[in-house]
């Protein structure tokens, strides 16, 4: 399995508060603990040739980890459409934070997937709610962050397939934090922590989280369905000769 | 409440064998149907000034039907994108038929909306899957369109929120062929019968079935919710004091 | 419509401070918000013959709203079957607060109903997830209950069909406050607020929720299912005579 | 991992057409081929003491596959108890076939599981709706049986929480024949075919399927939450001093 941590890595290059946390970018921190789990994770970044996502890059890719945030606009539509497509043939997706927001996600969900934010450092707890799935595995009733942008409802996604975490907000907000969705061939996993001027990809929780989401959203091995013009399976012979 | 039946509006001007079965397309089919049950009924078109779907228009329309097969491409983006916004804005929508393929519904999936087709005439049995949902008071157990094409799985569309109906076809397939999805404030119905060549929507069910899935999408009375940055509702000062 | 407020009716003859709120009984409240705005609601209680909910009441009545706490055990088994009966025939039932350990919800259910709970007069935020589900018409973005139970998760519950509300209690916790299901033909609503020592149900917004609900769970009409031996609808002969 | 194949095996004890085709029983086929694939398999029986499923038994049990079909009454409801509990503690269930009427899926289920049936050896087509699903890996787009018992909608369950594949028949009826659902910490796979005089479980698709919903419903590691009262997590001093 083959997982390509893809960032657009613009914070870690002109702010020193973001670069002094991640040193290695996000995309670093997030390759390098999976690395250590055992896991072929390398990484890809907005300012490579194709982002870092070229046609090769892609085919081998069995699961994407997507984080952006201010440069949303500057990810060329044709690479969207090429993710997009592999997405629907099955790799993999986890997007993160403020990847909420990007051409992906937003192609992906049908929606705006627009929210209520605030960056005031303070406290997120995230809550299962579904105790039975894999992504929660190995995850407390809760965990808490204690500093974090908050993200409040109401978020303009379509409703998920199956809902993981809800968050709890010390300024008085609520957020659906871990949402499955499939599409196509394709799982995706959203997971809302994640502001880059805090350490939260180094917690042990959003760890043990993102690690899990790996494991759930990799492909199963398949075509894609045969789509267009298909020949009766059953004889309709003797109804047209009525 | 106000219901715009939008079609495309092209066969009926070139296949004589659709004009004859709807003499007044199928847009005009559906509306007097709708309007013999007192709903306030009009009609829209591509060929008509900003595809009949003017800001006017839509800013007093409730629910929209949407019927479209050879000329998806030819409906102008940024209409696409005014009915997608009114659509989050609440405005309800029905997808007909061959309407699977329009950039609209495929904008608000997220997913090619693909599927398998035949067009042999066959018979279709529409069984009812959900005896709960009001889109499906009034019809039995199933009903049958004894010539319709053949759509087949797998359908390419995210997981229906609410599984209403689904089709057997003579040639061996299955579909799902009523299925429910929300958007922003807007709620939507796809229901598969409907092609051009076929008097189906003449059929009693296919009729009631329309009729129910327009009251069930009509909109909730609300704004959009409020987005983006969002003053704290609590006191966060004591955390900042510390 | 015909809608029974059916209510334990133990705390109001046990508890000043509860009679004092509700005088006319938990059930009197919400019967008679119902009645003011047109609605035929009556009540039936835990003491009265059969619980008030005989085969002639049940018969007649398309909603059913349940309030229920100490005295779960106390209710019929027959009874629990009766009414349990006719929600899969269709009766619309909605389920306030401490009802979900009713032996009614959790035989819908099918789980144990479970929550985390604490009585300390705190603030409850309740948030809309749903704005395009008539449940929420007329509410804002969220609406507050200064003095509230805190329910928390883990709700052991299946995954709702919809998830209308989410809650945010002071003390740190999150709950899905406002679920639908389907069961059979009927329809299901299950809204968190509502503890006996507070003026809850006199609160606008809460009566709000009641009143777009009693409309969302009433009955379609329809008969059951036909279930067991069906012959077949297509001709099998020239199959067997293979 | 340890998988548990229950049977009540009757059928093959007085019905000669069922002994001769599974001479082990159907516990004793299925348990086979999930051992031939690696899998730690053993069986169970109605006819054992504590119909095989002691407490000793269950505890150690990861995933049980459950077939009942005239002796449903016979299933001790203490047992049925002791299997329920297990399952929200976290172990895996999957249902096959008549299954669908026994007390433990009932009672998890919260609906009567009622369905349409009719014996008459026709053909069944079972189709993948969900290609992203691990429980389809390595089907087709769909396989065939070519005898089966048909079951045909409505389907009396809770709306799945993924519908996997659906059934055509040849006698004209449609049915949701591949369904999961969570219930507390646990995972549960209903699977429509196999009826007792057909060779079902020796078909490869149906044996692939099996084993893959084994892999999908096994327990993740995790107590079940805590339940009950449950101190504030933040501080509600401040408000209880005003």
């Amino acid at each position: 399995m083959k997982v390509v941590v893809w960032n657009e890595n613009r914070h870690e290059k002109t702010n020193a508060a973001v670069s002094t946390i991640y040193p290695k970018g996000i995309h670093g921190a997030i390759a390098e603990f999976l690395q250590e789990q055992g896991i072929d994770a390398s990484t890809a970044t907005l300012d490579e040739p194709e982002h870092g996502l070229s046609e090769e890059v892609l085919n081998e890719t069995d699961v994407l980890v997507w984080w952006g945030h201010k440069a949303h606009e500057d990810v060329n539509d044709e690479i969207v459409e090429r993710v997009y497509e592999r997405v629907l043939e099955g790799m993999g997706l986890i997007v993160l934070h403020s990847g909420h927001f990007s051409k992906l996600f937003k192609k992906l969900m049908g929606t705006t997937c627009d929210l209520k934010w605030r960056e005031d450092g303070e406290k997120e707890r995230i809550w299962v709610v579904d105790p039975s799935h894999p992504i929660a595995e190995g995850i407390g009733e809760y965990f808490e962050l204690e500093q974090e942008e908050m993200y409040g409802e109401h978020f303009d996604i379509p409703s998920p397939d199956q809902l993981v975490f809800l968050s709890w907000f010390e300024g008085g907000e609520v957020f659906r934090s871990g949402c499955t969705y499939t599409r196509g061939n394709g799982r995706i996993f959203y997971f809302r922590p994640g502001h880059e001027t805090y350490p939260t990809y180094y917690n042990q929780n959003v760890q043990r989280v993102i690690r899990n989401a790996v494991e759930w959203v990799k492909p199963v091995t398949r075509n894609r369905p045969e789509y267009g013009h298909s020949q009766a399976i059953e004889d309709l012979s003797s109804k047209n000769k009525q």
